[in-house]
């Protein structure tokens, strides 16, 4: 039986919905404004930028930029290409934000805050701390302590992310559980120790769903959701 | 008015009573061990050599050094001068964790709770991460974020840890406030901007308190406790 001191959670698609959240997010914008675009291709390709964008600065191409601000950059870009045109930075700042007003899945907070009264919890993400902390207060994500990708200065799968929080919970890997939606995520966190939970979020992509449907590999624990997570690990 | 996003705490003294929960920790461990010592004055000294300690960090004495690691060689210097003999390193690991296990003053849980639901609020320690995660999981203490001296490799009256924090709070420091029992903390954190509050702890260092009795300039905001400094932020 695994026993972990601490539950350290991906975020965004984990815990909470990003996709739906910024499609509702930015078409009320559109409406308030009398601005009509593709918003859910906008957003696809927001989040397609994802990767890329953290690779510049994984590979050096770009010094250590946080997430806020790779998405800024990325929206900016979008913004034109997607012909959406007459925002001011003011609108562009305030539709970045939107990553701060992340909804959460429907069994986060309830999960959470089982798994709370027995564990540690925290998110691992490459979200930098303000924007973590942000969507924690405005979701009510009852998180221990928030592990932003700013505190090392690296994204995941950097192992300095994985290793720089268990260094700071001054826990060994593997009294530490990574809990995540992304099968390429646990993959790294396994190979440097730490225990493995996957949670199903076959939406998250909406449409364009390609993978993480389910578990690859035989992670030590495999969740339908952050409830069922909390059942799994005698939460009660 | 006064109008502060997030409020930092000063722990040790501010927000947990270390003396008192130190002298009953190590006494009662006497008691159990049938050790006979000058338990209060074992304390006093550890806490006496604080401040002393960190400074050898702050000058370069010492490379950077967790405050765990500063208490555990402290203790076991001061074991020998108390005349506490026969002490395992597991002994002195679990009295060192007592760190970790101080106890609030009676109106911080209830304090915090209420500054929590209107401010971001999070410890701004010398303490290291897992010190204060765990002390907060001990005590209930409903952190947002745990500011731990190991985030910066700084310890206060550093700048670094002060703007630090609200670098990765992504605020200025006049939207954050500093609440400290300590008139020397709140000069720093006002001389780089932050507001201030003091909070009267008038029997943190019991009969050896010298100073701190009181407010000693006009800092944004002087409470009696943290209930109070709910009070007159106006977080109902």
């Amino acid at each position: 039986m695994i026993s972990p001191r601490a539950l350290l959670f991906d975020t965004f698609g984990t815990i909470v919905d990003w996709r739906s959240s910024l499609i509702e997010e930015l078409s009320n914008f559109g409406l308030d404004r009398g601005i009509s675009a593709d918003w859910s291709g906008l957003v696809d390709a927001w989040r397609g930028a994802y990767v890329p964008s953290m690779n510049r600065v994984r590979k050096g191409e770009l010094p250590w930029t946080k997430l806020d601000d790779l998405h800024r950059a990325t929206l900016g870009r979008l913004a034109d290409e997607f012909g959406v045109s007459g925002l001011s930075d003011e609108d562009l700042c305030r539709i970045n934000r939107g990553w701060h007003r992340l909804r959460p899945w429907p069994d986060s907070v309830a999960g959470l805050t089982r798994l709370k009264q027995h564990f540690i919890v925290a998110p691992l993400s490459n979200g930098n701390v303000s924007l973590l902390l942000n969507m924690a207060k405005h979701a009510g994500l009852p998180w221990d302590m928030i592990f932003g990708s700013d505190l090392f200065n690296h994204f995941k799968p950097d192992r300095e992310t994985y290793l720089g929080a268990c260094s700071l919970l001054d826990l060994p890997p593997e009294a530490v559980m990574l809990c995540a939606a992304h099968n390429s995520d646990l993959r790294v966190a396994r190979a440097l120790g730490l225990a493995t939970a996957f949670i199903a979020r076959p939406t998250e992509y909406g449409p364009h769903q390609r993978r993480d449907f389910e578990a690859e590999e035989a992670w030590d624990i495999v969740a339908a959701n952050v409830e069922d997570l909390a059942d799994k690990l005698g939460a009660v």
